[in-house]
């Protein structure tokens, strides 16, 4: 989660949300991204999609399975989805989402029937330090 | 909804699940797309978000404001989740998905309360030739 974190602070450096993910495949990292949709002119490029996606480009492969994927907050629907896509078999969230997750919030993604792939969930690790930089972000903007 | 069924056709005869999607602006197309995961290795790579990302590119923003989203298939969570981030204006889909459609089954993702834009919707147009192309597509498979 360190790594995420780290990414995240990268993201806010940057001026994007301060988001970051990592996917970890066999303990190590194989990809890491921060959010940057205004960068890129991108609405997808969360950093749990641009993490997967260069996870897959690195694997040669769609699909990345016994992956791991940590990040810093709750994943929205987007992403949830496509967590379920690349068969990511444990998530790793720090801060909970009540305004934007979709896996303990809103459309709860996993828990669906229609799910095909559910991962093992955890969440908590590191929680504080990736609200607060939220918190810190948002705080600057409306000052 | 005419050219999002041509680009399912080029997803079929490309080996992907045919599916397709584009973006209007002002009553052109600015970006088009097929479902292309397997050839780009890249979990993410369904029609919509190709041609999202490919639309906000061209445009030069992570907002598609004023843009309709034409799909041969009802979204999932992941292509739904990115409508959203992406403010579409109007989507219309031609053939529901019961299995993985997030807009009118599972998730509803424009049906939660923290949902922040909802895109007018609009279904039906083209279902039978939609679903008639995956019915084929995954009849050949299973031959």
């Amino acid at each position: 989660m360190r790594a995420a974190l780290d990414e995240a602070a990268k993201g806010a450096a940057a001026g994007e949300v301060p988001i970051g993910a990592v996917v970890v495949k066999d303990g190590a990292i194989i990809a890491a991204a921060h959010n940057a949709p205004r960068a890129l002119h991108d609405p997808t490029a969360h950093a749990e999609i641009l993490a997967i996606r260069a996870a897959a480009a690195a694997l040669g492969d769609e699909r990345l399975s016994g992956c791991e994927l940590w990040v810093s907050l709750e994943p929205c629907a987007m992403c949830a989805g496509a967590i379920v896509h690349a068969r990511i078999a444990r998530l790793y969230y720090a801060a909970p989402d009540p305004k934007g997750g979709a896996v303990e919030h809103g459309s709860r993604v996993f828990a669906q029937d229609q799910c095909l792939h559910r991962p093992e969930v955890y969440s908590g690790l590191g929680e504080s330090e990736a609200a607060a930089m939220l918190r810190g972000f948002f705080a600057e903007r409306r000052a």
